[in-house]
């Protein structure tokens, strides 16, 4: 009973982030927006007290209801919370960073924890601030590469998606004059792989066509430009081989106006710029952040904790909204094709 | 009276490219839809006969006139080319390689000639092959280069202008790996005070602002992904001391969404992709390649010869439409820009 349950609809786990930061405030007031998204069960693994009073803070009618990790389902209008600490607004201004921090770390560890066991199908994070978590003692380099490391994934992508237009990046927070040094063809490739996967997977999309972007301006005309197009070419080459529908490296300035158009379903971009400019220039504050090549869906807010406008009412749940609504969509298409997969495999021996 | 005239109808230079390629068809067509742009008057420096046969063959009723150096005004449907060549569709493809590539220089150095002499107000240029004029024996890096040589221009800035957003580039065609050696702050200093004097003359924007961009994602994050900021923060600063509302650097991805929104009245890009994905993603095809920096207006097609599609009467004229129509606007602006300077300082000698 439980399993059937489970593969219609999934279990979305939402962590709290920084319970300093605007991680709860975005979290209750997208889920009071809401409500139940069509294709998941929320839960959200943070502080129940603290989110119930934000809550009423707020005049939101949602209420909230401590639950277990046996959690299936809720009616419509509850928040089901598996509560690991128990922060007010009275006491979170007093408490100790380290306290905060080890809070804002626990609710990953255990979203990590029940996604590899199968108990939710896929996590949203909201913000944390890595460097409190690091001074807390915690080895902690961010979510991504904590939850790749506990499943012990070794390549991971960053993919910003929006409707129109979904980036997978090459290499993201680095100096630009860093980035040439990095362009092998080994990691493009597998950027490349990772993305078509998880398109295929978590998207549904059966043959992925995939735009690469070269790195230099006009695609380095012919070398007089710069060459770094040479490995991206080779990289391309090598998938395409594989059987995929990629191509490229196409000139960076015409090709996001052509996947736009609907020419391709995803870019791989070289640098986080090049990714990011359009990506935001066509979806301000509605692009979430996916991490493919992990064992579950991961999915999480465009934004930081915001300790600046934190507690006063005024942060946009809008990311977070579309971060849980993809998650949820993405989880459902997941199972589609976990039973596609199998009735394929039975129909092969059969 | 012949003063009276020009000041009233910039005359507005249009340069025929190379015979080849797709110049010649993008002029007849874009002329034969505007007809008369209402701000300024057209002028072909190109070949009478090909012109003429190239409108009767696409079936456009657009009469050409040969007309001399003195001319003015034409009456509406008529099309005056100052002819300096002598082709025809049927001795075109017979013709020496060297003979086109001398033709379409001539047009070039005619209408330069006439910019400075005062006879036209702005110049717009069809595309040529640099290689191949070149190749002819002329030492010629470019229509930019050129037009800046003859007018001992020091220095030049191109923009690229669409209806909501406008970008000014630092660097242009270069490896991007290349690019952060480049970035000194006399550079990134004259970039910004030569888009904000053209933005003045040619748009008539009083005190314009102008958005510099970071170099690296999250603008160096304090200097994490790369210290390129600290230079374009002291171009910045010095600009800014000068009495120009300039700001930055800001951080790419979201700097071209907040000038569209209208923030900013043009973004100062560090490389060639960086304006142009924002640019190209809004305006594909009606963007307007413009020089800020020489002493008359010139403005080009966004596009090459496209020798492929060259005479089969496929090419979009789109992108010479909004080049003749922006430099006629640019060039009536000017008009009224030299015209309250004038007037202001007749008030300050009386």
């Amino acid at each position: 009973m439980s399993n059937v349950l489970k593969s219609s609809r999934p279990i979305i786990a939402i962590t709290m982030g920084d319970p300093r930061g605007i991680g709860p405030e975005v979290i209750v007031k997208a889920l009071a927006k809401i409500r139940r998204p069509s294709m998941g069960t929320p839960l959200v693994l943070g502080d129940a007290h603290l989110l119930s009073q934000i809550g009423q803070t707020l005049g939101l009618r949602l209420k909230v209801r401590e639950v277990g990790e046996d959690f299936q389902e809720a009616p419509p209008g509850v928040l089901p919370v598996l509560s690991l600490s128990h922060f007010s607004l009275k006491t979170l201004s007093a408490a100790p960073p380290e306290e905060t921090s080890r809070a804002s770390f626990a609710y990953v560890e255990k979203a990590g924890e029940m996604a590899l066991a199968g108990k939710v199908q896929a996590i949203v994070t909201a913000p944390v601030s890595k460097e409190a978590i690091y001074t807390a003692g915690i080895p902690f380099h961010g979510h991504t590469e904590y939850l790749a490391a506990i499943s012990r994934a070794r390549e991971f992508v960053m993919m910003l998606a929006g409707k129109c237009l979904k980036v997978a990046l090459v290499t993201t927070h680095l100096p630009l004059r860093k980035v040439a040094q990095r362009l092998r063809p080994e990691k493009i490739q597998s950027v490349i792989e990772i993305t078509a996967q998880g398109l295929q997977e978590w998207f549904l999309i059966k043959n992925p066509r995939i735009g690469v972007a070269a790195f230099n301006p006009h695609a380095g005309e012919g070398g007089l430009f710069g060459k770094e197009e040479i490995t991206i070419r080779q990289a391309v080459r090598q998938t395409f081989e594989k059987g995929l529908a990629v191509a490229g490296p196409f000139p960076a300035d015409t090709l996001f106006y052509r996947a736009r158009k609907g020419e391709f379903d995803a870019v791989v971009c070289m640098y986080h710029d090049q990714g990011l400019i359009p990506l935001k220039l066509l979806h301000f504050d509605s692009a979430v952040n996916i991490t493919l090549g992990l064992p579950f869906i991961r999915t999480s807010v465009d934004h930081g904790v915001a300790y600046d406008i934190a507690g006063r009412g005024l942060a946009s749940s809008r990311s977070m909204e579309e971060a849980i609504r993809l998650a949820a969509k993405m989880a459902r298409k997941k199972e589609i094709h976990k039973n596609n997969f199998l009735k394929l495999k039975s129909k092969n021996i059969n």
